[in-house]
């Protein structure tokens, strides 16, 4: 069985690259989605609709866009891994979470330990918490290969 | 028909509290529901099941018990608002955000106009944002006894 | 048992209160709910949460308020009714027969035959199609209390 | 992940050759599928099971063989596209529409400005509205493609 | 709890009035619901909506008619009874259990022994065969009432 | 799209290898299932499993061994014919159709003209009625190949 | 809010009683269910319906008429709590914990320490683990009365 | 049709081995998935996530990331398999097929007759018992493979 893998969050540093390296280094039949991480990209996906009348339709319109990629993949995925880092609100890594959670989608936060308490309900319905993409990339070894 | 709106978010604040009287004001049909509001009793819920091993684990433990309460209250409820306030991370009002999205219960966010970028996605799969409690409190008031 | 009975589609005839009448003589046990009827209102569901951008936005969000009460009695009723009158584009009654059909919420439509064509494919997912408010009161008496 | 997209509404104007054509310029890993868009034979789709009682039967009977491909089409799509064209009353694309939302499946709307108001509803419920087969491309490019 | 109890099937014997008797007799927390037991009521329950093209349209009709009341009845139930006699095709129950099985709706079957073999399947997927209205009595005391 | 259709009902006709061929001389993409066809084989299933304690016990254990096999093959179909012969009880086939409907999967009942008013039911929640094969291979023509 | 909790598990102790004593002295607003807890009662449920051809049919018999009731009253509670005492396989506790968790309807375990390692994958999918059935009355205020 | 079958429970002798051995050696369309059945492997799966706190919580992270592998793994198999040895509480296995029978994964059971008792509501939901790996090869090969 090949898994789908989403990869949910912080978009700031490398660390879908890294879980993505690791897994390829140990050959895992392990697929990756994720939303669009270009920032500029992702802020104007809606632009092509028409001009922005300020700034609150411009942010709809675009994250409408964005969700039509969003939930087709967190749906069509088997596990979720959703990253908070130090930096941003990320809510929307947040509201992943509770969206995979409604659906009875795995997944695993990766976040510091400074941040355990007001992750509290997030992490509480989560498969496992991560502080390392090092450590994802073994626990996907084991889910995806161990005998 | 009795509406059930579920509360979600801010604690810090006496939102709750002006929602809930503008209502009774005007004698809508609607009864809310909300999480343990108090912040101590909220954090201690597991704390009856044993003694905390680490931070983690107890945390973990009380987000459960408050878990039970949550999901229970969301799934039974009509329509949500849920609530962004200035201060604090508030990762479990967009948890609860995207809950409600996959489950399909419509959701009303209230927060600030300076936080409409970063709650972009959450704001794109609600029903309405409002800025303040009165305007809640007209939209309930159209929405459960307009004729 | 009581049953709840979604009226959906024209406005500007008074076929619910003919049918509401109806059932009301024979004393069936039937309640009725509706979306806002009041064409100014409806328009304006949104207005109270800032002003008009546009024609388009304007619209969107008094949709949007409108659909925290549609989908809701829809989801909520044992039955509704899809009325198509003469005039105006109606394409939310045919949105709601949609709307009904893929949650398995029987429907009957109310049109005139002369516009069976056009709405071949909502008669089809139909469970019965009426012409006048009478037939669909007998309906109603025959479903809700005929031994 | 190669995307399924339902092309849904008018058959009179070469929209759909225009939005296939696009995304086959521009590679994107795409299929589409839709109903029979052939007038004639989809009006007479069911004649083979028996000679026409009247206009409603053969329109009965013809839609329901018709639903069989929309709805299994319709429900193994990752994202609709549905189109409002002038003239015509066009019900079975606000009926697709209807479909879509309780489904969950996602839906881009296509029509000019001047319909905007009638089809507030429908457009409330899309993920987006362009009004050029060409702005339908690009979303398609941008969620199918975009790192 | 009050306890729903769906009746299906056979229409010309009393076994219904048998089993609501029993229940009353032993004062059991049970409620009952059926589809139209009168056969010619049932048979033209579709004839005020238009005079009879052929006998098959006017079947159609009417037991379209029927199942509004039927699904939502059986939707709405705790356990269903059906029942098999001695003549007739009644298929309709036999449909009527194989939509219980499909809804996780329990249900017994209630028919002689010289019919287990052609009633194999349909016994397989409920939960108790009674040969008498008796048995399906002491069945709902102790489901219903039992320490 | 490779369509799979499921066949269910009579076994003592040839009328599944009529409609296999008609689809193979069109060369239409369709794979079909079936329950177990072979009757000997059918009524033996579980006999594997133990000595039969009476006829009813044997049934029931062949009976879900079938089922394993049936509900698999109806749930992952696109489409089910449901063949009513002039012999025999048939209420498998029936509850096969009630079994679909439910999960709302699509279904084209097959029978003569003789048995209209007992099968009405299930032919209400049919998207089709055929009384030969041949016109079962025309629908799945036009379904699955007409532009 | 009333709410309804089902009881599952062990039935040699009086835990049940001691919880539910626990509640009704502090006057919670809690009902409560369970499978029929006398043992000789729950063995014979299906006597009524034949004499038993050997243990397995009449265990059989007897474990579909009492899941008629376990599986209506698990569908139908806000909360279960699944009690594993020292003795006995209690595998029906088990299933009972895995049907809840496929349901996502919440439960508490309730069980000694000594238990915890072969328990532990009915302990993952809980929300909380309760040694003595005080612990689980402290829960049930918090969640149903805690502002 | 290629078949997944997902294989529950027992790790301490060879049934698995039988049951591939049996199904490769009839050629049979079946392919087979399974927890990790390294008894070692399994109670540390967890580990790299953090060091122990104590027993509860190690088997509890353990179990979880053990749960991302069963739940997607029993969620995506056509039948199960559920076997019950003379030895250790096996209540996972029973958690299985629990879930299997509230998801309506259809399961069979594999043990002794000697806990037939204790096993009646787990055989209750199966759709089969069978005593030896070989009976259960004799099931798949009939259900895949016969004609």
């Amino acid at each position: 069985m090949q898994w789908t893998v989403y990869l949910s969050g912080e978009i700031h540093t490398d660390w879908r690259q890294q879980l993505m390296n690791g897994c390829e280094a140990r050959n895992l039949p392990v697929s990756f989605t994720s939303a669009v991480t270009d920032h500029e990209a992702s802020d104007s996906a809606g632009d092509v609709l028409g001009k922005a009348e300020n700034q609150f339709w411009r942010d709809h319109r675009s994250a409408k866009v964005n969700a039509i990629r969003i939930r087709t993949l967190i749906s069509n995925c088997d596990l979720a891994v959703v990253r908070f880092g130090e930096q941003y609100k990320q809510w929307n890594a947040a509201f992943d979470a509770g969206f995979c959670a409604a659906l009875d989608v795995p997944y695993i936060t990766l976040h510091d330990e400074s941040i355990v308490h007001p992750l509290k309900e997030v992490d509480a319905a989560a498969m496992a918490w991560a502080t390392t993409p090092e450590q994802v990339v073994e626990i996907l070894e084991y889910v995806t290969s161990q005998q």
